[in-house]
C-alpha cells in the first residue's frame, strides 16, 4: 500500500499516519520524490485498510501496489532513483562504466588495472576479494588481503570500489572497503545475504541470478529496500539458456522491464554475459541501447594469464577503444558518460 | 573443403578443377567475392582431398572448413553478403526496415498498412497469407486471396513483398507474388521446404527457430545455400526460455555471432521477440547496436481488431516514431538507412 | 463445445443436431466412448450456442470444453483411447514396444533388427527412410528405396512398421507402407504436415517437438484429430534444456500430463531423450513407472558402424535384457507387455 | 589424484605417504570402501605426481581422477555411500521416505503431521524452520520456535529430523536439532554454506540448484565433502524449463547420472518438482524405476490452510495411498522400503 502525503505535510502528521499504519501491522517506508512524497507500507498481511486513513491530516490518497514487489516499483516512486558512491553515480540520465579485473590477484595487477581503467574513463574499479567459484579446489580469491589492496587502489586512483561479498558475516567487513556491495548472481536468493546488506547505509550492486525471473530479481531487490536500504542499482548479466556459443544469454529485455517496472538503475555486465572478449563491444551497445543506465566490464593487465576469466577480460588497450566507441555513441541516446565531475 | 581460385583463372581451368571435384564426390558452388573467387566443394565425405588439386592451373589454395557450415561460413566468403529484391536492400553498410502486418486480413487492412509503413520509411511489406497457428481452429490466413492483395499493394506502393510460405508444396505459387519468401520460426527445420526454397533464385528470410542454436540456425541456412540459392537473410526473432514477462527472450548475442560467423546478413524482429508494442523500440535499437542489418516490424492500421498478434503491434503513428528515432540513431553505428533509391 | 447423445438415438435425430450445428459453423466429430456417444463440435468461433439445441431429440446435454484443445481432451472422450495396427497395440492397459533402427541404411541392416526385435518381444518395427537431419551434407536416408525393406521386413517377420514422413508430398507414398506413420520433433508444428496425415485413416504417432509445451503438444495432435483421423499415439522424446550430459531432458511429467489431460495413448522415447545408451533402460522404466503406454527404442545390429544416432542405440543383446526386465516389471504397474496376439 | 593403498597398509605407512601428499601441496582424504582403502589428494595443482610415490610401501596404485570433482566420483569409490542418522538409512538397496510439511507452521501442525508420517512409513520428518521465500513479506518460518517443535517431534515419534539451514551462522544452532542438515535449492552454490556443513560431522541433504547442470550439483557436493564430511544425499528436486503447467521439469536423467557418476545416495522430491499433489505419486513411482534411494514428500495435515505450499502438499490419506503403493512397488526393482529397524 502506498500513502501519498500532501508534500508540505508537517512531521507531526507524518508520525500520526505512521503510528497508525503501525498499529494495523504495516512497517513503514518514507520515499521522497522529486514531485511526491510517499509512504510505502508493507506487510505480510496487506490487505486490510486502517478505516480513517484516507482522512487523517496531510494524506492525498492511499494506493494499493498491484505488483508483488512494492518499493522497488515505479507505481510506488515514478522518478528514476540515482545512486551516488564517492566518484560512482548511477542512474539520472548518465552512463557511468564500472571496470576491473575478475578478481584481485595481486598489488601489482590490481594497480595497473586500476590506474588504466581510471586513465580511459571509468569511475569505479571492480575486483573480486571473496571469489565463489564452481570447484572447491579453484582459486577463491585473496580474501582480507584483496581487500587491503582495494582500499590502496582506491587511495592511489580515486575510484570508488565495487567488490562482491559472498557470506553474510563478511557483510561489514567488505562495506568498511566498498562503497558499493556487489551481490552475486549465485547470491541473488541468498535471503540471509539480502538481508543483511539491506541493513547498510551503502549502495548494492545486484546482479540477476542466472535463471531468475525479472520478478525474481525485482523482488530480490525489493528484500535490500525493506529493510531500508534503498540505494540499489540492478545489473543484468545474461540467463542460462540452452544455447552454448555463448556462456550465458544476455537479456536486453530484461533491462528494458527492469527500466520500466522500476525506478532503481540498471546496468549490464556483457562480459559475463557473453563469455568471451569479443562479444563485450556489441553486448554493451545493445544494452545501453535497450536503455541501461551503465556498464561493468571486466579488464585485466594480462588477460592470458588472469587466475579467472581471461576469456572474457579485455585488455586495457580494448578498454581504451570501447570507451571511445562508448562515449561517441551516447548522445544518440540523450545520455553522456559519468566522468565523477560535478553533477 | 574451399578450393581458391586465381581471380583471374580461365573458363576451362575452372572447370577442370570442377570435373575432379565431381569425380571425387563433390558438389561445386562458385562464389565471387570481392576479392577472390573461390569454389566451396562440400559432400557427404568431405575429409578426401583430390590428391593433384593444389597444382592444378589456377588454384592458389585448398583450404578445410572447420565450421559445420560451409558456404555460409565467412571462412569461405569473407565479404558481406547483400541481398535485394526489388526496392529491399539487406546487407552492405545499411540498415533496411520491413514492416506490415502479421496476417493480410483483407484488402483494406492490407493497403492501409502499406501506404503507412511505405509513406515512414519502410522499403518492404510484410504479411502473412499462409499463417501457421497453435490451434486448428485458428485464424489460418486468407491464404491465394492474401497473395492477391499482396500483388496489388506492391503495385501500389512499390514496396518489395516479404511473405510466409508453408508448404513446399506452395514454394513455387508464393514466389510468384513474393519478392521474398519467408521461412517461419516453426519450419527452420523443415528441411524438405529448405531445400525446395534453395531452388528458387529469390531472396529467403529465414528465421530462427525458437529453440534453435546459432550453429543449427546457420546450418539451416546452408540447406537453402546448398541447393543453389545464395540469397539469405537471417532473422533473429527471441527464443524460447523460462521468462514469462516476455514472449520469447531476444538474444542479440545471436546477432553478433550470426555476423561474425557468416557473410549473411542479419535484421531482427522485435515484435514478436518481446510480444509487445511498448518493447519494440528499446529492442530494435539494441539490435541494431548489436549489428543488426535490418529490422522486421508488425505494423496494423488497428491493432486492437487484429485478428493475430495484435498486442505486439505497432499503430502507424507509433511506427513513424521509430523511424524517426532509426534514423536518428543510424549515424553513430557507421550506418544509413536504406531508402530504396540509389546506393 | 461437446453434444453428449443419448447412446440410443437415432440416425435421423443425430443427422438433425448435427444440421443445426453446421448452421452456427460448427464442424462436427462423433465420438462413441464405451459409456457415451458425444458430438464434438469444433470451429473458430466457439461461444455461441445454437439456442434449441439442448432441447432437440436425443441430446442429453451441452458442454463448452475449456482447454483450447477439443478433441484431444479428455472431457470430450474419458475413456482411455487404445490404437490398433497390425500387431501393434497402444493403450488399454497393455504396454507396447516399438523398436529397431534410428535410419533404415540397408536390407541387410534392417532385416537383422527386425528380426531380432521381433524375437525379443517388440510388436512393432521403427526405422527411418527419410531422416530429418540438421546437415545437408549428412546421410538423408534411403527414401523410397528404405520403404521397399521396411515392406519387406514387414513381410517376413510380421511387425507393424512405424516410419517417418517430412514432407506433406509424401504421405500417401509412406502411408502405403507405414502402419503407422510417425511426425517427428522437428515436425511437431508443421501445420500442413499434420492436416495432410489428419486426412490418413492409419494410426499417427505424434512427437513432442523439442521445446513444445505439453498444450502445444496437445494442440499439435488436435490438428490432426480436426482432420478426421482419431488414431493419434503420442510421444515424448526429451526436451531441450541447459543440461548438456543428456542430449535432451526426459520429461517424465509430461506424460503424466498428457495421460491426464488427455484420453490418447502417450510412448516414451528413452533413446533419443538421453541419447546415450546406457540410460536407456532406466529411462525406459521411470517413463513406464510415470504411466507411459508403450516405450520405442533404437536398437542397431552393430550400433558402432550406425550411419546415425550409433551412440544411443542398443545392441539386440541389450535389447534382450531390457525387455526381460520390462516384462518382469509391468505387473506391479497392473499392466502387462502387448505379444501381439490376441488380448 | 587417488592414491589407491594396500588395505593391509600400517598406519605408520600411510602417514607416510600422507607427509609427502602434503609437501607438494595436497590434502589428504581417507576413503574406507569395503574392497579398498583410498587416499583422495586434492588441491588446486593437481598435475604434479611426487615422484617416488608409487614405490612407496604400502601404495598399490596411483591414479588421476578425470571428473573435475574428485572425493564424490565413482572412479575414487565404486561401492554405494550409504548415509545413516537416527532411525533414518539412505542408501545401500533401501528405500527411505521423508515426509513432512514445507515449514513449520505451529506445534499442533508439526506434531499432528510428524504422527501422521511415522503411521503411515516414513523414517524421517521434513519440516523448515528457516524458510527461504520470494517475497520479504510471506511467511519467513518459525525460526528457533520451529526448531523447539522438530525437537519435540523427534522426542515423540522417534523420527530423524530434516530441516534447512540457509545462513552459515545457524549451521550450529539447527544442527543441534536436526539428524540431516538440508541445503536447499537455491543455496547449491552458496559455498560459504556449504563449507560450513563441510564442517559438521552430520549427513547434509544437498538439493539440486533449479537451473544447476549434473556437474554443478556434484560439484557442491564436492565442497562439504572437501572440508572432510562425507555424509552428502543429493537430492533431485526439478529443474527451470520452458514448460509452464509443472511448478519444475523433474529430470529423472539426472538421478541416473548421479547415480552412475557419484558414489553418493540420490533421492527425489517429486512435491517441489511437480508442483501439485496430483503429480506426487506417479512422479515418485518414476524417480523410483530412475534408480532414486529415496523421496522427501510434503504431507501436511490441512493442506488448503498450509502457509506454503499447500498446493503441492499430501494429505495424510494421500500418504497412506503413495507408501501403500511405494511398498508394493520396491521388490520388483530389487529393493525394499526401510521401515527403521535393524537393516
Amino acid at each position: 500500500m502506498i500513502v501519498v502525503m500532501d508534500l508540505e505535510v508537517g512531521e507531526k502528521e507524518l508520525q500520526a499516519v505512521e503510528r497508525v499504519l503501525h498499529e494495523y501491522g504495516y512497517s513503514c517506508h518514507l520515499i521522497r520524490g522529486e514531485k511526491r512524497l510517499v509512504i510505502g507500507a508493507v506487510g505480510a498481511k496487506q490487505t486490510e485498510v486502517p478505516p480513517a486513513l484516507e482522512t487523517m491530516p496531510g494524506v492525498e490518497k492511499v494506493l494499493q501496489v498491484m505488483q508483488p514487489f512494492k518499493l522497488v516499483s515505479r507505481e510506488v516512486k515514478p522518478d528514476d532513483t540515482v545512486v551516488e558512491a564517492g566518484t560512482l553515480r548511477v542512474g539520472g540520465g548518465v552512463v557511468s562504466v564500472l571496470a576491473g579485473p575478475c578478481a584481485v590477484e595481486s598489488r601489482t595487477q590490481l594497480l595497473d588495472a586500476a590506474r588504466a581503467v581510471k586513465a580511459f574513463g571509468a569511475t569505479a574499479l571492480r575486483g573480486g576479494a571473496f571469489k565463489p567459484r564452481t570447484s572447491p579446489y579453484a582459486f577463491q580469491g585473496l580474501l582480507e588481503e584483496g581487500l587491503v589492496y582495494l582500499q590502496e587502489a582506491r587511495e592511489k586512483t580515486g575510484l570508488a570500489v565495487v567488490t562482491e561479498v559472498i557470506n553474510p558475516v563478511d557483510v561489514e567487513l567488505v562495506a568498511e572497503t566498498a562503497d558499493v556491495v556487489q551481490i552475486g548472481a549465485r547470491n541473488m536468493q541468498n535471503f540471509p545475504l539480502l538481508k543483511e546488506v539491506g541493513q547498510l547505509r551503502k549502495p548494492v550492486l545486484l546482479k540477476r541470478g542466472l535463471s531468475a525471473t525479472v520478478e525474481e530479481w525485482l523482488m530480490a531487490a525489493e528484500y535490500i529496500m525493506s529493510e531500508g536500504n534503498y540505494q540499489v542499482i540492478l545489473c543484468e548479466r545474461g540467463i542460462r539458456t540452452f544455447e552454448t556459443y555463448t556462456r550465458n544469454t544476455l537479456d536486453v529485455s530484461a533491462i528494458v522491464l527492469a527500466k520500466q517496472l522500476s525506478h532503481l538503475p540498471v546496468i549490464a555486465d556483457p562480459s559475463h554475459a557473453g563469455g568471451h572478449w569479443r562479444l563485450v563491444k556489441p553486448l554493451a551497445l545493445a544494452s545501453l541501447a535497450a536503455g541501461a543506465d551503465g556498464l561493468i566490464v571486466e579488464v585485466h593487465p594480462d588477460p592470458a594469464r588472469a587466475l579467472c576469466d581471461g576469456k572474457q577480460s579485455l585488455t586495457p588497450e580494448h578498454f581504451a577503444e570501447l570507451m571511445v566507441y562508448v562515449e561517441k555513441f551516447l548522445p544518440v541516446l540523450g545520455k553522456k558518460l559519468w566522468h565523477g565531475g560535478v553533477k
